[in-house]
Order: C-alpha cells, then structure tokens, then sequence
C-alpha cells in the first residue's frame, strides 16, 4: 500500500475560496461575512477527480493524508473568530472529501490558531476533528503572523497544553507554516523550508522530548534544510551539550519526501534513518510543472523514491509501515477497513 | 593554492569583545563609550597562531578572506552610531591582522547597517575598506533587524545605491546575516541557513541581475536549504515564469562549500555547476567540534571536497579560479604579489 502523508486541498472549489474572500472582506468592513455557500458532492467530485485523484492513481498511491491547502490557512488574517470560522469550514470540507472516498483519503486537520492567542484554544478544534470527524492528525501552524515569527518557539511551555491533547487522542503533527505577509519571505520557496529547518533546531534545542516522550511531529518539505546539513546539526547538539540527534530528536521527529529532485532524495536516504521517512509528496501542491530534464512531474515524488531500490522492507516502511506508526489512528482504520 | 573563502575573526582579543559590551551598555545607559582600547600586535599573533592560523596550516589553507566575526556584527544593538563605530573598530582590527600576515588572509568588510536606516549610508565604509584597507569584499546583511526581518528583500531598489557601489569597486557581497533577538531562531542553526534560502528565492523571483548584471552574491553555508532543494528552485521558476536558475542567478551567484559532512557536499557538487562553488570552510566558527564518526573537525571541509576526487581542473576552480574570478581585487592582489 502507498500512503501519501502530505497532500492539501488545494483545488477547493470556487464557493469556498470565494467565501473566504468575502469573510475577509466583511472583517475588514467591520460587517457580517455572508453565509458559509452550499457545495454539492458533484462540485467536490469534479475538483478531485481531474487532479488528485487522476494524480494519485497514474502514481500508484492509494490514500493521502488530506488536509486543507497550508498557504490559505492564513492564521494572521483576521482575528481569532475569522480564523476559527475558517478553520472549520476547511476542515468540514475536507471530511466531506474522507465522506465521499473513504478509500482513498484520511483527514488531517487545520487549527484555529491566530497571532497571540494560546494554542490551547485551538485544543477543542483537534479534539472535534479527531473524536467527530475521524482526523487521524494536525497541522500545527509555527507562525501563526504569517512571517513575522511572533509566536514563542515550539519548545514553550506555551505549547504544551496542545501537545497533552495531541497525545492523549494519539495523533502526532506536521509542523506547516502558511502564507507569509513579510515580503523578505516567499511562502513555498523560503518560508516553507525555513519554518521546517526552524523548527529542527527549536526541538533539537530543547527537552521538549523528554518532557513528553510520546509527542510526534512530522516535519515536512524533506526536513527543510537539515538532512543537507546534518553534520552542522550533529556538530551543533555536540557543542550545545544535547545528545547525538539520532538518538535523540529522531526518536519523536519523521521527514517526509517532499524533495524534488533525485539527488536531494538520495541524501535524505543517504543520512535519515529509514525508520524517520514517510513518503510525501505535497501534491497538488507548491510545484506543479513537469520536469524538462526528466520528462516527470517535480512532484511526483515516487518515481525518486523508487529509483532508491530500497529493500522490500525498507520501501514499506517508507511507503506505508512509518506513515501508520506515527498516525496510529490511520492504523486503526486501516485495520477496521480490512477486517 | 587553496583560498578559504569564508572565515570570520571570531577569536579577537577580549580589549576588543570586552570594549563591545562597554559601548552597548553606554548606549543603554545613555552615556558616552570609552575609547576603544589598545591591542598590541601581540596581542593579535597570540588570538590568531594557536587557532585559525593553526587550523590554516593542518588543513592546508593559504589564505583566508576574512572578516568581523559575523554573529557579533549585531547590526540590531544601539543604533546608527553605535553600529557605525563598532563596524569601523572591527574592519580595523581586520586590516590589522591582514597587515601582520599579508599572505594568510585578505579583508572582507563588516557594514554599518542599522534597522531603518538606508544602505546607502553604508556605502563610505565599503569604500574606505575597499580603496583605503585593501579590501576585498563586504558580508552584506539581509535582516539588520536580527531576527524580525524588517528590511526590504534584497531585490528592493532600496539597495541598489550599494550594490552600484559594489558594481564600481568591483566587489563581491557575501550574503550573512547576524545574531537573532528573535527567540524563533537559533543564529547558527536556523536564521544562517534560513537567510541563505530566502535570500536565493528573493534574487530567483526579481529582474536584479538583468538590472544589475555585473552585481555578484556569494550565498554561504553552501547555499541554505537551495542545492538539498534544487528540484524546487527549478520546479518554481517555471511555475513563476522565470528563467531556469542554471542559466539566470547563477551566472550572478554563488555558493560556498561550508557543508560539514560527506552527503552534503557530493550533493551541492551532483546538482550546483563547479563554476559555482567556491571553497569555504566558515573556520573558526559555527561548529568546533570533532565528529566522531571519522574523527575530523566537522568544518574541515577540504576533507569532503578532496573525497570527491576532482579532476585537477575543476579542484583549482573551486580551491582558488573561482573565488579569484569572484573576487578580482584579490585576484589583482595575488598577481602583484607573484610578479
């Protein structure tokens, strides 16, 4: 079984995007937003059909962990009433695309998170989605100000009302920023990879793994910079004191494979434990284009990994034993469907 | 010859470090600084010979572009003053040490960059570095807010009063941020590389060069999170609209080879043009310590690029052609010196 750990709703239909525009609008009018639209089950059939769906099946992947398109998370944008509006909008969005195929995707969901406000208030949001929607996982939001890394790192104890949530439901967390609003920062081709490079160097700074053990991020986009650079980390943790990443961090943390190109895969492989890499591809996502020099989509992130011939077990875990180990409520379901 | 590209004074004499602290208490007490202290030059052998000087000779390094110790340059603390002194003490106590040992190493200047203040008001201090110490380059810095990234994106025409200059002088900026005050970031191991990544992504999304063709960037750190990504970079200036990077910014930047294991250099070397790379080991400085995996320093990265086994003309590009092409003041220097 191929499991994609990292996929967005990034082709919502018109109605949605269009509401969220006129929420914005409204907010900033200091008027009502209109109601949220109707949207039938043939308007989502249509915008997965030509895309998602046909890309998964001409890639061989079975399910996607699906959650709503990152960069329109948007936490900066409005207040923490708008973003919560928003949040459940996208959220009982994407359950309805789980509804409609259940086969072939699982729910991650999107947090209320908005700049200033306690992450514990996002704790009821992770709580429905996960125990009424059946979400298997979050995206937890670094920089809710959208590039102005406001927010206390993710080592705070700020953040540890959220995290107790997180692990008495058993769901771990991709650490995904969203849009930026500071011009120094293009979303997908630096905020992206510096939130994921940022946040290594929080945890691996840190005891916030000893202080909850059971606590799982999954950071995305290959690790951002860290795998390219993992000997200046471990020659970090040696001269800050903290023990060796491997066997430390690397106990609570997993890349995944959203790297496109074959030699950034190679090293990923070549310095990642197997164990710490869930197969992504970030698809439809931040790079859509067609490799000229392969003939392939950039994206299409498979092809990378095969091209590894790893051994049976390994490409297993990769593809499908990790992703369900660090989601253990996909597991669950998984097992249930085949029982 | 090898010329390491990227050093920084990290080891100055306490009169000079303990001088810093003196002036940025004066500052917050609004008083005056005291004179900036005596440093004999035996002072400056004793902080040089039994380390950089040392690691120089064991690893084989001729000659060191070197520069103020770049977490120190602090651009944030006090204000355009206090920057303004601090920049010129330190770019003095460089050229002191390049005076004393004019084959080891050449100069490369710290700026007097302040948060708000135009860059244009750093460009006497690069000319008088340049055309009166004999410099050779300038580590110009994308966020002297430290952290809050409250500048333009280096695209900005904010800038280009300086790089005009540097077009002038004919010299090259290396792209490095400072300390953070923003608790986010750990300096050396997330605001560094992130820098270096958003810094490729601002030059990737602009008309800078086509402006300003003859502007040239060292990105260091072997280019951020960019060569692990390349398939990203590439993948986005298509989806933007924007030239294949191979054939744009490349002609106008450059990587180093501050990559502090084996994995990541055959990588930055698989994907980046030897053209490209210029050999840089940011010796003494972020990581210190001996990996014990092969029992070498971690920033001896000689080590890894020897490993590759170059052909011989690819290894003068990258140990001397090209930081001499990159830098032609040194280049112009070298041959005064050989004739």
């Amino acid at each position: 079984m191929i499991i994609d750990c990292h996929g967005h709703y990034t082709t919502a239909s018109a109605p949605h995007t269009t509401w969220r525009e006129q929420q914005r609008a409204a907010f900033d009018g200091g008027t009502a937003a209109p109601p949220y639209p109707s949207i039938s089950d043939d308007e989502i059939h249509e915008t997965l059909q030509g895309s998602q769906l046909r890309l998964m099946d001409e890639r061989g992947v079975d399910l996607t962990l699906f959650s709503p398109r990152a960069s329109a998370m948007a936490h900066h944008v409005g207040d923490e009433a708008v973003s919560a509006e928003w949040t459940r909008r996208c959220n009982d969005l994407v359950h309805r695309v789980v509804g409609l195929y259940p086969d072939r995707f699982a729910g991650v969901c999107q947090l209320p998170q908005s700049p200033g406000v306690p992450i514990a208030r996002s704790v009821d949001e992770l709580r429905r989605c996960v125990t009424e929607l059946g979400f298997v996982g979050a995206n937890l939001n670094p920089d809710p100000s959208g590039g102005h890394w406001t927010a206390p790192p993710l080592t705070d104890k700020h953040w540890y009302p959220f995290y107790e949530a997180m692990i008495e439901l058993d769901v771990p967390a991709m650490v995904h920023v969203s849009a930026t609003v500071n011009p120094a920062f293009h979303a997908t081709g630096a905020h992206y990879l510096n939130a994921d490079t940022t946040a290594f160097m929080q945890v691996l700074d840190s005891d916030l793994f000893t202080d909850l053990p059971e606590l799982r991020f999954v950071i995305p986009h290959g690790g951002g910079a860290v795998p390219y650079h993992w000997g200046r980390f471990r020659g970090l943790a040696d001269m800050l004191g903290r023990p060796a990443p491997d066997t430390s961090v690397m106990r609570n943390v997993f890349f995944d494979t959203c790297v496109y190109h074959q030699a950034g895969i190679d090293l990923l492989f070549d310095v990642i434990d197997v164990d710490n890499i869930l197969f992504g591809s970030e698809m439809v996502g931040a790079v859509r284009g067609i490799d000229p020099r392969t003939g392939q989509y950039f994206d299409d992130t498979r092809r990378y990994v095969d091209a590894l011939k790893l051994p049976d077990a390994d490409a297993t875990k990769v593809f499908e034993g990790n992703v369900r180990r660090v989601y253990p409520r996909l597991d669950a379901r998984l097992r249930a469907a085949a029982s």
